[in-house]
């Protein structure tokens, strides 16, 4: 059996399956990604996350045929590097990471630029195999953004798919990026966080961080903020009503630019919030959609958290392919 | 030789260009757009700009081997219809125009839409032509916008290129679309008119109508917009320095979305104020574009107000190739 292992390298946490020819999952693993140290020691959690799926999936590492990475930053396979991840810690610099990764566990190291991975497992094993047009929207730390045109992803010169870093309000609120206004600077869970800890400093009440503390975390989850909504905790009502017209109007921003047929929401938020998020995003996209006679279908992730990590095992086997 | 009509009809004017088989131009002519009647009143105004560019030509519009036309609205080729034709007098329902146009002058007619056909123009024969990827992006009345990736023009499902309606301000102006916040709202000329004179209502002082009025015009044209700004018009400058905001913002979204290699800016606005002000969209996007570290080249269109009817004859010339 060719088993392979793809990995979903976020800034919250490590999450790895290992799958079989079918991209049946075998096995999982999932880790908090370090917040402190430095690039060499993320890989190192990295490669333990994989070792744990491969436990999981009565299998040894060495019998992995070959090994996927989505990552953040700038990443280039065919050096094997990735460069300056945001929302991973001291990584400004450039990092083989395909190398470390290779020379601690043995099989081929592909790399790949985390949204594209999970743009294209949603496009290929997902909720998108109906569609041949489509826009990945992840919503999780960041917000990220996936660009699928005739069935193929489109990656412009390299960065295509910022649709977090759509401008939705001119002069508006400073954005992780640096950047103002950004869609991610309203809906971006590490934004979100950010404005949460400024509104409790100032004496607003909230139950965000009794639960964070409860729960024994150090950030925001997704499950956090889920709690929270579901205590209806007027903060987290609040923030969360802010990202979601931010996202309507950004994502109405781009489907009024490309028209594609259907849009996939996905990403640690969008994953945990579900179904009723996703309407809630239907409707407030509806009153800046141009062509609203026919608005595009907006879709939950099939593939749910495992997205990322699926689609890093299809890049995986691409790679083969290629390299084959 | 091969003559052929290329017609591009604005919300302000109606332009028309004789070409030959190379897309020279042998003859042009150019009427206002009849701000009142119906589209049977538009029409009779294209054919009888279309005669007069013959003329200029010295040629007969029986001798045309063809004529293209770029309309905005919802343009149905196949049928030969135009509907819902913003900006143009009770156009709210289909008529049609390739056969209204045919059986006056005898030609064949084809039909686009206005902003593709002027970025397709562009891109195979104007400032486009060294890229692959590209924006158009047209500031007149509207702002109206194009796709081209990997060479073509990107449609979606038809609607593709609404950069105009791309949210640059969550909650903000009324744009003439009916919806809030839209790019359009704060920077088409249509917009900012209807600004000036709620400002001017209001008592505030500008030049901008005492110019429209020594110029025996009913709106205020690019050329006036121009001539205000030359005077330092403090209303006028303010308004456009207000347009350039919401453009380098909206511009620099798509930019972020798609990663083009280049952005042309034409249209009415675009070509009148010409390259200081394509410096300063530049400049615009800057603060707002994700990978700033090799942004687009942004340039003019090169075939300037004749771009929209240089690349309707285009479209009349492929149109024959497909026809045949």
């Amino acid at each position: 059996m060719n088993l392979r292992a793809g990995v979903d390298l976020g800034g919250t946490k490590i999450q790895v399956v290992v799958v079989d020819e079918r991209f049946s999952v075998l096995g999982q693993a999932r880790q908090p990604t370090p917040t402190k140290g430095k690039p060499a020691d993320v890989a190192a959690a990295i490669a333990d996350t994989i070792r744990e799926a491969a436990t999981a999936a009565e299998a040894e590492t060495s019998e992995l045929s070959s090994i996927g990475v989505g990552s953040p930053g700038d990443v280039d396979d065919a050096n094997g590097t990735v460069t300056s991840a945001r929302n991973l810690p001291n990584w400004e610099g450039s990092f083989p990471l395909a190398g470390a990764l290779s020379e601690e566990l043995g099989p081929r190291v592909s790399l790949g630029n985390d949204v594209n991975v999970a743009t294209m497992a949603e496009a290929v094993l997902g909720a998108g195999t109906p569609y041949s047009s489509m826009l990945g929207v992840f919503w999780g730390t960041g917000v990220g953004g996936g660009v699928v045109l005739d069935g193929k992803l489109w990656l412009g010169r390299d960065a295509a798919g910022e649709i977090g870093h759509m401008v939705v309000k001119v002069g508006g609120a400073k954005c992780p990026c640096g950047r103002h206004g950004c869609m991610e600077a309203y809906a971006g869970r590490g934004a979100m966080e950010a404005r949460a800890r400024e509104l409790a400093r100032k004496g607003e009440q909230t139950d965000l961080f009794a639960i964070m503390e409860k729960r024994g975390r150090e950030r925001l989850t997704s499950g956090i903020w889920a709690r929270a909504l579901v205590r209806q905790d007027p903060m987290a009502v609040r923030l969360v009503d802010r990202a979601i017209e931010a996202l309507g109007a950004g994502v109405a921003s781009a489907v009024n630019l490309l028209d594609v047929e259907a849009v996939i929401l996905g990403g640690g938020l969008g994953v945990r919030l579900g179904d009723p998020y996703r309407k809630r995003l239907e409707h407030a996209m509806l009153p800046h959609v141009f062509a609203d006679h026919r608005p595009p279908r907006v879709l939950l992730a099939q593939l749910g958290d495992l997205g990322g990590a699926i689609g890093a095992a299809l890049l995986a086997s691409e790679s083969e392919t290629v390299g084959a």
